[in-house]
């Protein structure tokens, strides 16, 4: 597998092309990113722990019977992955509030829902990723019935398998982000990454924050809580 | 039937106890906001057209199998009408790219939808009346799924019965917000009002707005614009 040019570079990754153009390179950098890119920094670690964590917690999914863009881990920062056109929808399940959803709707953060929720948002950070309702997205064109319905049964399934592993490791699953995307020949796959970038994650005996917030918010601690979250998912994996 | 102490003042209506406490009589004002309070206006008449023009909408309504608040017209600008406790979701109808749509996800106004799209938003003026779908109402316990069921199929037949009246008229229904009830029976009844002032209608010769539009993007013809939206429904209303 030859690494071929860089195709784009995003805020967290690099991508890159490879001689079989079906499969891509995701190189994971140190960068971090907060509010729409407002907010900019460097979480040092943080490549290797989001690469290996994401495939560690890509073959749970796999394992669960949730495709997934995963192929195979090249390097501590970089790993193979199917070469997907991405559904431009962030698709976000939250099992208790927090963030974006507390604020937006005047609540408390830590009120554990009943049901998880399910939310698209609109992937493009000109417009600041707008929350947006099925019917929006097939009113834009986005997406379809099928595609909607596919994407919600493996979110579900995501939320799942993820609660219960981080679970396992005294931590509670608040909220992630999750991206789908389609291969080359149509699939809808699991895409992006799964990470304290993108998941919230509560030492579940103390409250504390193990994931992206403390760099979002200046609580300091960042790389700790990110070693410390890799440190039990390594203790747990079977 | 005596109208007793106001119990509410909002931005369009004044809202007054009756001696019989299942019912309230609604007051239409002239005065009109936008933006959520900051614009400030008054555009006369609006409050005797909006009266009237609700009461033969909502007329349609009942006629259509939908059940409303409306019990009887007293005055130009008084209604008599169930007292409800108000659903705190306003409920959006659009079948036509337009205002907040087009511009929370970047698209032109004018886009005809292939099929129409229903939104909730939280009715909560500091917040802002946040965007939100089905999973976050039921999270936030503003209602439950049985509710929601029947507000939409309700909101899709008032978009269907008033199209196909506006069509008649040579007026398009861009979209709209309704308000819904619970009696004091618990039964969910579509209140409020259907006007210009909640609703986007476009002349379909010409193009031209015949609704709060012009108001908020101070184009003018303001109050020739109500009229004229009130003298075609009384024409082609049966
Ligand atoms: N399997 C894949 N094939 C192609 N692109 C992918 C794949 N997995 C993830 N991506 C994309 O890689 C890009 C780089 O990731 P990164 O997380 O740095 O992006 P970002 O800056 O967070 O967001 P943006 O998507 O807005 O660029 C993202 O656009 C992501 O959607
Ligand atoms: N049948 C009804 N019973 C009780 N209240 C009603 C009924 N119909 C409408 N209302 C309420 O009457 C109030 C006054 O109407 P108006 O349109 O002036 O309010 P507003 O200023 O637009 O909005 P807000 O609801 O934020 O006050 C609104 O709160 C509306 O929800
Ligand atoms: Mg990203
Ligand atoms: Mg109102």
């Amino acid at each position: 597998m030859e690494k071929l040019a860089q195709i784009y570079e995003g805020k967290a990754k690099k991508v890159y092309a490879t001689d079989d153009d079906t499969l891509c390179i995701v190189d994971y950098k140190d960068d971090a990113t907060a509010f729409n890119g407002e907010k900019k920094g460097t979480i040092v670690g943080k490549g290797v722990i989001n690469n290996q964590m994401t495939n560690r917690l890509m073959a749970k999914m796999e394992a669960a019977g949730i495709p997934t863009h995963f192929v195979k881990e090249l390097s501590e920062r970089e790993t193979l992955v199917k070469k997907v056109t991405i559904v431009p929808l962030e698709v976000i399940i939250r099992n208790i509030s927090a963030g974006s959803f507390a604020k937006r709707y005047g609540v408390n953060e830590g009120i554990v829902f009943s049901a998880p929720t399910f939310e698209f948002s609109y992937k493009n950070d000109d417009l600041g990723d707008p929350l947006l309702n099925d019917e929006h997205a097939l009113a834009l064109g986005i997406t379809n019935e099928a595609e909607i319905a596919q994407i919600r049964k493996y979110a579900y399934a995501v939320n799942d398998v993820l609660k219960a592993f981080w679970s396992s490791c005294g931590v509670t699953l608040v909220d992630f982000k999750l991206e789908f995307g389609k291969t080359t020949d149509g699939t809808i796959v699991l895409a992006d990454e799964i990470s304290p970038d993108t998941c919230r994650l509560w030492d579940t005996a103390t409250g504390e924050k193990l994931d992206k917030d403390r760099f979002r918010r200046d609580m300091g601690g960042v790389e700790d809580a990110y070693s410390e979250i890799m440190r039990r998912l390594v203790e747990h994996d079977a």
